[in-house]
């Protein structure tokens, strides 16, 4: 037996006046994941525990059975070891956005109009900084998906106990980065980012891509802005932990990160951009083509556009996007066999809030010998007078290790 | 008020391809257990959380409150104890089977074909053991029900860090006990214990009790085989823990001894034998007798059959079993008075599975004033419409006591 764990990342929403007080996956048409519902067990989910707001991340590493009390130390480790920088002990992570910066240091845009090429190019302009006066900190840029990018300081004497510099609304000057415990070492890396991102904007304001993004109206990506600083963490890998062979099929360096510090392979998909734009027929490919290939037994998934369209509060991609999902994706996962197939969010992003919530997300477990329950759609209001009732994200694994017979009791 | 908890082992199932989909329990014909669920409040419970699989030990030390990873050492010791070993400190404890060897040295049959009568004579022989070289170690058997023994090591450098000598299947060798830590203990006792199962085979394969089950084509129990080593724990009484006057009635040494440590008083039952064939007359009549005496205020009662026939995969054994159960334990417990009764299961041992899963098990709280429920039946699919919704075993001492008046606000 397989078990997939399928996160729609940010799908969990809340009911819309102008929906007629309907969440946006309840009006979305979805017949595949209803047919899940129908003959499958169904629940709601909260990632961490109730009342408690799940990053991306966070929830992710509940979810795979990781206490991220523990084990969280911060976003950027994650994204910069799943973009492919190779972080070592020591070092302090950032996730970074190219943003828009006009003459008088105000962000104009905090994604550069979402910048899908050339990122690569002023990457590689950027990876020559030297900051005067820590000639000896090593500074690794890579780009991610987007406007997203990482960011990895190297070196003695670093902290990663420093704010961000995202000032979180356009029409704002970069925030001010601080020490936030005090340390010297905090406060000579808050100095080391405030230089940075004035640097970021003198090295790049002038770069060819960004002269051809004016020509063309776009925002050009002339400043880096970064957050989420943490030193990078260990843990256990997923494969010892449950004794799978693990693959996670994911469109975001973060994602890819907290999967490559559990130890799992990875999969980048061609043309898969975490937006709402992704190509979807290419991911449905990659695991179909990896399930079938026997290599693996158990496959974390993660579609990001739902929750870009969630921040963006954008109810017509929010619901275009999930019917999207439904037609390709769930359509062909629904013919594996032997298979149990976990289909969630990590956690909602409502249309009505544009950031994240604790509201639990809907769940549903398919496959062989399920308790079947009365179910008969899935989304966040029928879900809970299902079978699971509501569980935890740290019980998923444990839940799906079980099904798949392939965990141990615990006594005799 | 007084409290009864009353386990049917292994009950909880998943659903049936031959039975249309419904779990035995749903097509068991339970009259009374069903008037139990219209009248009382409804759930699904996890013996410890969901998604992990509970033995019967974890399960009902979770169930009385205890903490089974701070309390569970292997199954050993409780077995000891509850087939009247007196245990103590330091002792090493092991459950054994009589098993059924050929002159190969292959288990031709693990339960000795489930052996009734006559083991309390074997092991009067095997109690003369003594292992050459280790003069100085005690060693203890003695007969629990059906093909069941414990055997106890006491002496000094022992250890419970030992593997099984149980092979599990037919058909194969005793295996090779050895140190799962690699200390010197361990290997010392280890040695013992492969000594130990040889020796049993020489010592009793001749036995007048074997002889005469040759005779009558019965497979002789002519070797030990020990498993779930375990060092002798402490627990505080339950007495004490809950301010109440405990007593178990349960036919297995296992459970049985669970409650000694607890500190309970014990019952065991004439023609109890841990198996379908178990005299559930005699257990009514032990149960009602014993609250009516009113000597005692909280009851433990497990019923061993239908685990026994779910490891068996024996779908009739099963469901005749539950409806057995429901026209004479149920059916009596309904006319009592003054009582708060608890029906559940300790874990699922679902027929298409043969050995225990994680899938929560239906609980039934009955009894005066509880917020009674739409749920008209009891089992696996309904129980999770009540309004108890999804606990844990570590919630349901709580829940009784609070119920019985017998618990003290956390506050002012």
């Amino acid at each position: 037996m397989k078990g997939i764990i399928l996160i729609i990342d940010g799908l969990g929403d809340r009911p819309l006046k102008n929906l007629n007080n309907k969440t946006p996956l309840q009006v979305a048409n979805t017949p595949n994941m209803d047919k899940m519902a129908k003959k499958g067990i169904n629940g709601l989910m909260d990632s961490i525990k109730p009342g408690i707001i799940p990053g991306s991340d966070t929830a992710h590493i509940s979810i795979l059975g990781y206490d991220p009390y523990k084990v969280y130390t911060g976003r950027g480790p994650f994204e910069a070891s799943g973009v492919g920088v190779s972080v070592m002990p020591g070092d302090i992570a950032f996730r970074c956005n190219f943003s828009t910066s006009d003459d008088n240091n105000i962000i104009t845009d905090r994604r550069a109009g979402r910048i899908r090429k050339g990122s690569k190019d002023i990457v590689e302009s950027l990876n020559k900084m030297i900051i005067e006066g820590y000639e000896d900190i090593k500074i690794v840029f890579k780009e991610s998906t987007g406007h997203r990018a990482v960011l990895v300081l190297r070196g003695e004497g670093l902290s990663d106990k420093v704010s961000d510099a995202d000032p979180k609304k356009e029409g704002k000057p970069p925030k001010k980065v601080v020490a936030t415990d005090g340390s010297r070492e905090a406060e000579k890396t808050a100095d080391i980012l405030n230089k940075l991102v004035e640097k970021s904007y003198e090295m790049i304001k002038d770069h060819p891509v960004n002269i051809k993004r004016i020509e063309n109206n776009d925002p050009p990506a002339n400043i880096i802005i970064p957050r989420g600083a943490g030193a990078v963490p260990k843990v256990e890998s997923l494969n010892e932990k449950y004794n799978v062979k693990s693959m996670c099929i994911a469109e975001t360096g973060l994602i890819l990160g907290i999967a490559k510090f559990a130890g799992m392979d990875i999969v980048e998909v061609e043309g898969a951009t975490g937006g709402v734009d992704t190509n979807l027929d290419n991911i449905t490919n990659a695991i179909i083509e990896n399930v079938n290939k026997n290599e693996h037994n158990f496959f974390l998934i993660n579609i990001d556009g739902a929750d870009e369209a969630g921040h963006d509060g954008n109810l017509k991609d929010k619901v275009n996007f999930i019917e999207k999902i439904d037609k390709t994706v769930i359509k062909k996962l629904l013919n594996l066999e032997d298979c149990y197939i976990i289909l969630t969010a990590d956690h909602s992003t409502p249309i009505s809030n544009m950031d994240h919530t604790s509201d639990p997300v809907p769940m549903i477990i398919y496959g062989p010998e399920v308790r079947v329950d009365d179910v008969n759609q899935f989304n966040e209001i029928d879900a809970h007078k299902g079978g699971l009732c509501r569980i935890k994200g740290s019980d998923v694994m444990d839940i799906l290790m079980d099904l798949m017979n392939n965990s141990k009791k615990f006594g005799a």
